[in-house]
């Protein structure tokens, strides 16, 4: 039917724009954490959301790069910095929190698995498609956190989340390995990033450390 | 006349080699303050000056770079950063630091016009070529600060400084868009973000802050 | 003899590979003293051995990147981080500083001379390809810094490291120019920067800093 048909292209760039805006709205909170004027503020956000996969694009030299094509996203992300600067405190109170996380696990799935999937269609091995996910996935922040001056949260001991982003990518591998078929492979790499990441958060999974624990 | 003829292309190379020594300083005094070495002195000086223009070209994906084509430029740097070590203290002193913000003025705005013009005939859509513009104004710096491990100047609230970039870009890229003549619209685009810096500096333009003021 | 061929090409593969392993157990060292997780002393780790040879071929729009034609280099550092990670205590003690020394020389001597050697085949002027050589060399341990939040090493004040590198370039250079013969010049290459290097460590020669001496 009409509706279902709609329905799956608008829920992936719906989603697409969800996970889009919680890596910008990421860069834009530590921005201001950092102090950061209206320069910082949307360099950092933009960064944390078109960063990682920009590295990526330029590691398999893909142009033109995704925000270079899409130019409404780096404009989106440029309004929405000037009009939540002021707004900050009221925007971005304890409540959101929880919106921000899911929105951030869903962006993560996305970034990471479309990310492996380029790299798969570029005639990649396997393991470098895996690392292409998650470079997609994470090195936005890697790269909002060296903007920042401190250490990549992403490498410091906290929730998995490189983590889910490697597993998510290895479930799609395969899962296309097996010939699955694509959409299948993709949702099912998608999803089990997000579920990973959302428990990961609600459980508290940390990765063991052997000299601690 | 032949004067004018050779003033207009001898004042443009003495204005970018002006811009680039005024980058190179910048880098220069701040390897300096962080104790580095001679290797990091001239590593430092040398990516402020041609950072910001090696980005826009990886991300643009032109080759050679700028610096590759012309290796008589990090061969100056890499000869004055070895005469200026030992003499810093001599040639560096305050009485010059009006010297510097004016050469570094007109250094952003040649960098940042010309990083919009050179994506705009790239085919890139005018918001694009007016982030690539900023990028090859003011990158170099962040790329220093990053080295010298704190959190970029111009991200940091402080006299305009990438805004001067955008504006200039973007009278550039209108004027242009005007269909002006491409000469008028970087000469516009250049004295714009020149003048504006300048003004900035002479009478300590910040931007708003909405949470502080 | 067969010998004396088959020890010429192992030499070299044995060398490349003890080079790659210093260069990652260098970041695993590290990123393990900001106190790391697994996903952070990896990637670090991943960075250090390949970062200055994947900034070297960005610059010069080479692909495929190394690490992604040979895949079983980032699957190597893979899987020994998981082993080395629970071990590090017995597995790095004092005894072992001198072999990672050794190996460090090797891999920066390697690393720097076949930079240099790549860009020169890519019709790079000389001064260019020793710049490329020496970030081929480097750059790993740079970009392993700026992930752990501190200044460059190679930029403090200490023994010749980027020094030894570039003087092993152009010695290749030099010899190549001479048209000494591509293995030859390989060759002593690699020599000057590694004897360089263990002279500089054995004596603890270091730059002199003309505002302190």
């Amino acid at each position: 039917m009409a509706l279902s048909h709609l329905s799956l292209s608008t829920v992936l760039h719906v989603a697409e724009v969800a996970g889009i805006l919680a890596f910008a709205v990421s860069g834009f909170v530590e921005a201001r954490n950092k102090e950061m004027d209206w320069v910082g503020v949307f360099t950092v956000a933009f960064i944390t959301a078109f960063g990682g996969g920009a590295l990526r694009d330029i590691l398999l030299d893909r142009r033109p790069l995704f925000w270079v094509e899409h130019q409404e996203y780096p404009i989106m992300i440029f309004v929405l910095t000037l009009l939540a600067f002021p707004l900050r405190r009221r925007i971005l109170p304890v409540a959101a929190e929880k919106t921000i996380i899911v929105a951030d696990a869903l962006g993560l799935g996305l970034f990471s698995v479309n990310g492996a999937s380029l790299a798969l269609e570029m005639g990649m091995p396997m393991f470098v498609s895996a690392m292409m996910g998650v470079i997609t996935g994470i090195f936005g922040g890697v790269l909002r956190d060296v903007l920042c001056n401190q250490i990549p949260m992403v490498f410091r001991r906290g929730q998995l989340y490189a983590t889910c982003s490697f597993a998510g990518c290895w479930v799609f591998l395969l899962l296309n390995w097996l010939q699955a078929g694509q959409s299948a492979a993709l949702a099912a790499g998608v999803a089990s990033t997000f579920i990973m990441r959302i428990l990961a958060v609600r459980f508290n999974l940390i990765l063991p450390d052997p000299e601690k624990d």
